[in-house]
């Protein structure tokens, strides 16, 4: 097994050849604008935990990370389109990610658009082709498309604005948006791990169980990090209140049940790790860190 | 063979199937916003050519137009979104569509935008379900892809944009666009229908040659509708040119240069459909009442 670290080093790799280099002229495989929009918030850099992820999962259950490649970096495309549609001026109008400006800042919201309606398709694209030369793949690209779907992500990128604009929204309002929003891009690559590997139903509902608790647990501990701010996330001191109105776990649970909902999280993710026994130290670690990260 | 209207129907209903009726409440499958947002574009009328396309192909080919049916509704779902994503502020900032007024104008941006996300998802999930089910479908699916894709649909779109904010661009790149942003939906939806049946090298490079004459022959009718109107398309009066500064067909090639392009399109559509001799009678008469088309 590697680290975080060495799978997320393997990704940006393969990330960089995915798209083509920016060329001379406009009229190339891609124009030139699209290209460096995309190539711009693709390789940002970032974690790569949800590709990073779906590759240990893969070396936990013995199969082949390298043949897993395309569908990481397809998890990784799609969760980079979903960032920049974010951003956009019609959703939440950030300017900055990562310290950078946001891409339509640079691009213009046209290319910015573009450039994720892009990085969607050529998400599925790289998919398929994979899928074309190794038909058993299939299942394995479908749960990323459940995942990343109209009744999986966007669904609850959907609510977040409704919930947002409108000012209204309660417990089972945040719960439907962090289990869609977040934890799907979570659930369904590891769950297309498992299908790579020929998982039985089992294992499938043991990784996706893990991934459920891991990505509620991330959402939670962020909304509770925009509170108290990187000194004392599950700590004790409290800062300013940056999600003001918002509907959040720390505005639905306050900060000590949100604190209790993340320690509930962490519980139920390292439950769900017990079938593959010391297999799953990758991920125990893994959901510990996270619950201990302050950034 | 049916005729256009009949296929059309045909994907009418099956679309109207595609989506979740609009639920009572905000969680179910899919966020009402979303649900109500995507449905309103997706089943707002227009011809559905590039489905009914794919179908005709696959009857003319001798294959089954009902297992198509699923990468049918996933062309015009793609077309959809892409639709919805142009008529957007930053992009065409266009309010009204087939008199109707605009999904940002009805939803607002963010939801729009999310709508058109949403399509282009499901598109790819029913496609991959139906995949799943007939693996053979895999090779349709992905020319479906690539024509969409970063390296067709998006790709077009990309230097669309790019030329009417620079105000350059001349003959290469008006071509560029043509070929990619409208011409490869419909190159390469008749293409999936040859790959779902078995369809030789010979005949797929002859639907893919008929559906870019038919696509260049569309846009570049459609450029001359913008300026000449309603009366004359391709007759002899002269309107006014709603398109001034714009990058079209007119402004590179002049009235009567677009004609001619028009007449050179047909008759390469029609050159291109003789390996399928009598059988081709459907797209032999589309492409001809598509010539003399008034709106």
């Amino acid at each position: 097994m590697k680290t975080l670290k060495e799978y997320a080093r393997d990704v940006e790799v393969a990330l960089d050849k995915r798209l083509p280099e920016v060329g001379e002229t406009r009229l190339g495989d891609m124009p030139v604008d699209l290209n460096r929009a995309m190539r711009y918030s693709l390789l940002a850099g970032g974690k790569r935990l949800r590709p990073s992820m779906l590759l240990a999962a893969v070396d936990m259950l013995g199969g082949d990370p390298q043949s897993a490649m395309p569908l990481a970096c397809a998890v990784e495309m799609i969760h980079t389109y979903s960032l920049i549609h974010d951003d956009l001026p019609g959703m939440d109008g950030d300017v900055l990610r990562r310290g950078r400006p946001t891409n339509h800042v640079v691009f213009g919201e046209g290319q910015a658009i573009l450039a994720g309606d892009g990085l969607l398709s050529e998400a599925f694209e790289g998919m398929l082709k994979s899928a074309l030369a190794h038909p058993e793949q299939l299942a394995a690209v479908y749960e990323i498309a459940r995942g990343a779907g109209a009744r999986g992500m966007v669904a609850g990128q959907s609510l977040d604005l409704a919930c947002e604009r409108s000012r209204e929204g309660g417990e089972k309002e945040l719960v439907y948006i962090h289990e869609n929003k977040t934890a799907c891009m979570f659930v369904y690559p590891l769950r297309a791990a498992g299908r790579l590997c020929g998982a039985d139903e089992q294992a499938l509902e043991a990784l996706g169980a893990y991934g459920r608790a891991f990505g509620h647990m991330f959402q939670v501990a962020d909304d509770l990090l925009d509170v108290v701010g990187d000194a004392g996330a599950l700590g004790k001191s409290v800062g300013k209140d940056a999600s003001e109105g918002k509907l959040t776990a720390t505005s639905v649970y306050g900060l000590d049940g949100a604190r209790a909902q993340v320690d509930a999280f962490l519980a139920e993710g390292l439950h769900a790790l017990r079938i593959f026994g010391d297999r799953a130290a990758f991920f125990e670690s893994l959901i510990r860190d996270m619950r201990g990260r302050r950034s």
